[in-house]
């Protein structure tokens, strides 16, 4: 018996290298190919920085749109086009299309993927039925529909290669993102915080879709993947210990705990390490949860074969202010005391752009990189916490007002983007401030677990409610800014022609002089854009395309149609003249120069 | 007492002069302005030529997109924005949305109108759920809806001034046109031929909504508004005398007789005639309803102001084909014999273009003008009857094959256009034919009352679906000829720059040297193009605005999301590979040199 175990591990082994070689090595070279856009950030790294440099700021001005194709769905479109060779691979918002372009014969589907879905999840789906994208590995498109279904399609014909059920509707459980691939696993995450769902990341085998492991974020250590002993808690540097989640929550509040991963994840080869956020805790109410809630709103580091952590750090212990901690990490080196350290650069949704030394999870820098940020004063290095404002603290029966950031965060879930040459990173973000009334919630499978109403509006009552920034995460000075009028809820797009693209949520897209902040260039598309731009080189010529469509929670009122008598109603008021300047309605567009 | 009617009479009569003298002579007026658009087709003669002249065979290569804006919608869009001083108008497909749109400040949505519907509706629509378009008088846009709603907005607000009901979905009837505003009328017709519904156009007071007269397509005279008398038979250019349409019909079979009124609506200022032509009888069953079946596939003048006919043409009697007869009627003058006539040019369906002196109904010419045209000879120029071809003849039980047009029509109902300085005419035409398998149907009020299976191909079961052609109407000669994949669902617009401008179903907006037929330049809209080009100028520049958005009959199998496995399902087998090509999306695009 045991050499039959011994024999089935063998064989097993014996038949994962050639994946784990193809999928891993391939990914990894590809990615680094200026021509093709072949991981949804672009890189493992998540720089979304682009070594082309057909378009400049000489001659950006010459801009137009190439082509352009619907996506046959009008919900917001958060994701981004993969370009393989000749192909382009994207995904719409629910129904979840998935389409297959030939860049050779313009307008030419080559197959179109229209998954069966569980009727029910739109009706859980907290913030517009949104979907971040595809990936692409070994041959496969893997997909991830908002029933929590995941997809590897045959890149060539679409057919179906195996699906695998992540998650549970019916419990609240919904799924957007993108999944990342690493080495033979497919991981992905789950969405859900405002039903009481327990988050998790999980992977899947790429060649046979069987799950291989699952790591939650909060719960026993062996739910959450903890080596007591060894997962290193990035505040303190020491090991967690026993029980370093459960110790942090009230009785069996964990098992409602929130700490979903419907943010972008990133991936250091050299570390073999992944690194994601969860978000906000289970209910919105604070008092309803005493103690730190760990790990909600933490930044993980996660081996990617057994999903055991190395480190995690908690940005936003027991939070008061639904500041889900799912943003994305940016894997750059960083010159520090004269140093060079390999960091992660994580802009929260709390409003401070954290740094950290990922090999441990050590703080290195954390800066406001929004000026109206007030909830906490500043992050403590020693310690890793923040040192809170105890007038913006919020309690169950309580209107705290005037808190910076709003729950939508100083900075959506949208990816940053780094440009090496300048060291800068240029950021999308939002310029918005609430107040906050929490209440007492009783959990009801499949019913929201919110427990706060909501209420949010410009930075001082402004007129400017997104800024797009040029900022130096170690040192926390903003080069430049670019005031809009709504969030800005789009991912930025660094090239080596120093040109910045990013779209608007009322449906600009703009390309920007990455030294000057100098808008070079704007077209307004069909609707507003909260996805993210990408560009590759086609037969010698650089194209940028992004998807526009307006969504998401900061456009959750014109999705709905709540746009008339909504005032006030948290995002739906923030947002209430968003349906003065744009549309629902989904589009990709593809500029490049004349 | 009747000294009070007399003055409310007079009252009545002194409230309107003011109201018929700004709306027909500002509408008359303003729309010969080429900075503007301000009716449906361009000008009530609907010839869709604008003395516009920026764009050139020369520079058309330079134009490019100048912005964008979604509808909103899915479904076909059919419609085409109007332009009235800084602002525009235009609807998009179910539900119906109107835009005011600000051309001084581009992206912002004045107001928007979203009519509250009779959810019923969609689900009687035979072919899509689209709209083409509003009008614009005395302030006022005029709206219709597919559940059969007449709305008068004011153009400042969008706040409704009146609503009217024109018809019933519970009975099988919408509506789809837009509307045509003569003096102090609004005239609307009905959709729902497929229904059993019977077709009329009825006229609406401008100011206050009230109904002010209907005419049927078939009945008793009191009903069609026909006097037996002086209301001429164009083919006979006799009077119809007594019950012309009664005459027809086996028995009651008239009150489900069809002859809808879908189509589009010209109008004659100097002779004060409006003039339209009504759809298929009612069941496509031929053999259910022997005789000519009067006056369904008509061609009528009438009055705009009492709704009596001047004359009545029919074209197809019998229509055994599904030959609706609702195309538009062009109204020029035409050289016949050395003398000038004022003519009205009708592309009908059944494949002939037909040339009328518009005085009398009188048939000048009468060429095909799609060669494959064959379920009848030839147009006997003296009786006006077709020169039937026996064996293309449907009867019932009996699977007739290769009749060409097909039900689709050479011709979709999308308006040509005619350039004064070439004399030509510039048409958007199908090349399809088609198997008819009539069958016994029994009226059920709001079910199908088609009677006729038909199945759908290309002409020759060529690659060939759709021509451009530029078309002598009075000659039959075609000048030239673009042949393209799918069938050429737009409608066309010409320029004083020659340069002539069409859409394709499979998304390609093209702008086309009006003399050569040379394509100039091409752009990949984001879906099929069902709608019609229109041109205005703002600040000097000639901009060219176009509906994208496929739909209609010609895609009804990717409206439903039928592409699976529906071959040889008539329509939708005919496009089952435009799935192929786009995809559903609705979006405004302006087009404009650099």
């Amino acid at each position: 018996m045991r050499r039959m175990r011994l024999k089935a591990a063998l064989c097993f082994a014996a038949a994962m290298i050639p994946v784990i070689a193809s999928a891993n090595q391939a990914l990894e070279k590809d990615s680094q190919d200026p021509n093709q856009w072949i991981l949804p950030l672009g890189s493992y790294a998540g720089i979304r920085h682009s070594k082309l440099a057909q378009i400049t700021p000489a001659n950006a001005a010459k801009l137009r749109v190439a082509w352009t194709m619907s996506t046959g769905t009008l919900r917001g479109q958060e994701g981004q086009p993969l370009v393989v060779g000749n192909m382009m691979y994207f995904e719409s918002s629910y129904p979840n299309f998935v389409y297959a372009v030939n860049l050779d014969n313009v307008g030419q589907i080559v197959w179109k993927f229209a998954p069966e879905q569980d009727k029910f999840s739109p009706s859980v789906a907290c913030c517009d039925l949104v979907n971040k994208g595809v990936s692409y590995a070994d041959g496969k498109i893997l997909v991830t529909t908002l029933d929590t279904h995941v997809y590897a399609l045959d890149a060539k014909t679409g057919k179906v290669a195996w699906s695998a059920q992540n998650g549970d509707p019916q419990m609240g459980q919904t799924m957007t993102i993108a999944p990342l691939v690493v080495h033979d696993k497919v991981i992905v995450g789950i969405s859900g915080g405002e039903y009481g769902v327990r988050g998790h990341l999980t992977a899947y085998d790429l060649k046979t879709g069987k799950r291989v492991w699952r790591a939650n974020s909060v719960g026993p250590d062996s739910d959450i993947l903890f080596d007591p002993d060894k997962t290193i808690d990035g505040g303190t540097q020491k090991p967690v210990g026993k029980d370093s989640s459960l110790k942090t929550w009230n009785q069996d509040e964990w098992k409602l705990g929130g700490g979903t991963t419907w943010g972008w994840y990133t991936y250091d080869p050299q570390l073999n390490l992944v690194y994601y956020g969860s978000g906000n805790p289970g209910t919105w109410n604070p008092t309803q949860r005493p103690g730190d809630n760990k790990w909600s709103t933490t930044l993980f580091a996660r081996n990617p074969d057994t999903g055991v952590a190395a480190w995690a750090y908690q940005m936003t212990p027991h939070d008061a202010w639904d500041y889900d901690g799912i943003n994305e990490s940016v894997l750059t080196d960083s010159a520090v005391n004269g140093a060079t350290v390999p960091t992660l650069t994580h802009f929260d949704r709390n409003g401070f752009a954290y740094v950290l030394d990922r090999r441990n999870g050590k703080l290195v820098a954390a800066h406001k990189f929004d000026p109206s940020t007030n909830w906490a004063n500043e992050i403590d290095l020693k310690t890793g916490r923040p040192i809170l404002n105890p007038t913006k603290m919020t309690k169950e029966g309580v209107n705290v007002k005037d808190i910076c950031p709003a729950a939508q965060g100083a900075k959506n879930h949208q990816p940053a983007s780094y440009d090496p040459k300048t060291k800068l990173f240029y950021v999308g973000t939002n310029h918005i401030c609430m107040d906050y009334q929490a209440f007492s919630v009783k959990y009801r499978s499949g019913f929201p677990y919110v427990g706060a109403v909501v209420s949010m509006y410009p930075a001082d009552h402004g007129d400017v409610r997104g800024r797009l920034i040029a900022f130096d995460a170690v040192t926390g000075e903003t080069k430049w800014a670019i005031n809009d009028t709504f969030q800005d809820y789009s991912g930025t797009l660094t090239t080596d022609g120093n040109v910045v693209f990013y779209g608007t949520l009322d449906g600009w897209f703009k390309a920007v002089d990455e030294n000057t902040g100098k808008v070079l260039y704007q077209f307004h598309t069909p609707s507003g854009i909260i996805s993210n731009p990408i560009t590759y080189m086609r037969d010698g010529k650089q194209y940028v395309a992004v998807l526009s469509g307006v969504g998401g929670w900061a456009a959750i009122g014109l999705a709905e149609g709540l746009t008339k008598g909504t005032e006030g109603l948290g995002a739906v008021g923030l947002t209430r003249s968003l349906a003065e300047y744009t549309n629902l309605g989904g589009t990709l567009l593809v500029f490049s120069l004349e």
